[in-house]
């Protein structure tokens, strides 16, 4: 399933890999899965009965992201290359009662570790449960920073820190999305985000064109966001 | 500083006590502390230099809340009898990069585990590290729900769930609280509270009176909440 080249990778960014005996890493690495997907694709998904376990993201790019029940959607992070989700084996941490969804935004090659077998290591192993338990602690972090970007912030700058964001990561100052993504990630209706962005076009702060926004203004985009 | 009636209770409220051998035991149980707060006091805040540990309610009410850059609160859980705190040891928390405040709502009587030791004890003892993985895990599904509420609901319905909650805590209808102290809570401004309050009032739903909050119609407010 997994190559020389896949076992060294993972040794290299799971740690506790090597504080296992022998046995046992061989038995991690053997339940070890690599799996591509494309562009669109959910990894995890609430409708799933079981879920997926510790997601390792080799290269690509995954949004993580919470449905409410009256089904908005809150981006939480992004998951970039050799990043790592232990989210996706909420199943088996014990009190986390939500699920997150991965979604691929790019097209990623992932390892997983399955869920049950992720379980039980975590329980027996102190290093396993030690790396368990700094990942969880990472990503209430950032969720902390979500909420209070929701709570301190209006619209128009959360919407200034959003494109800011996509522009670092697309390391270009042309993005190529639809209001509906935009208003997706923000948890807001595409009606609000329009207005908003028609505004900031207004202002000379980005242009808008077919299924593309283009920052002409960055220093104030910048501003409005801070 | 504590006796035998404490070590009691604290053995059958930190079940990782009683699986460390004796020395071990005897050393925690020299370390924790009891102290009794007022009302309105805070046990954990922002401008200690150090935080303060694990905390244990043996009795009274807390509000732990998060400080926003711009200053406003959001109260993230309360902590009833026999509730934990383990954000309030955040400073030995890997990865955890946010301060959560602790204030007495009520007279509490607290047992507290220093930082320091806490963080120690979590590093060597699996049952310790557990445990503190299973509170921060509880705790992150708390925050998730306290989001999912601001994102979802709008003011005039989370208002209606604060009030219900408030009632179900004080065993009343009527609530001795200003519209200041609920502005706190929820993130917002005292005057958008006050007109929401105004409007439940002419809905004959509350009853407004001098630093009281009156629950006329419970039915109509739990519609409100939903």
């Amino acid at each position: 399933m997994i190559d020389h080249g896949d076992i060294l990778y993972l040794q290299e960014h799971l740690p506790f890999l090597v504080k296992l005996d022998l046995d046992d890493k061989r038995r991690v690495l053997d339940a070890v899965l690599k799996s591509a997907y494309q562009q669109g694709e959910t990894i995890h998904s609430r409708r799933d009965t079981e879920c997926n376990g510790l997601v390792i993201v080799k290269s690509g790019q995954l949004r993580a992201y919470f449905e409410t029940e009256d089904g908005k959607e809150i981006t939480l992070y992004r998951l970039l290359d050799n990043d790592i989700c232990i989210l996706s084996a909420s199943c088996v941490l014990k009190n986390i009662t939500f699920t997150v969804i991965l979604e691929a935004e790019k097209d990623s090659l992932l390892f997983l570790i399955p869920a049950v077998f992720w379980g039980n290591l975590t329980v027996r192993d102190i290093y396993a449960k030690q790396f368990a338990m700094e990942l969880v602690a990472e990503r209430f972090s950032e969720v902390m920073w979500v909420m209070e970007q929701i709570v301190s912030k209006n619209m128009r700058q959360r919407i200034a820190v959003f494109l800011l964001e996509q522009s670092v990561l697309e390391t270009s100052d042309t993005l190529t999305m639809t209001h509906e993504t935009i208003a997706k990630n923000l948890g807001t209706a595409r009606e609000v985000i329009s207005r908003i962005l028609k505004y900031l076009e207004n202002d000379g702060i980005i242009q808008l064109s077919r299924g593309q926004i283009h920052i002409v203004d960055l220093p104030k985009l910048k501003e409005i966001g801070r």
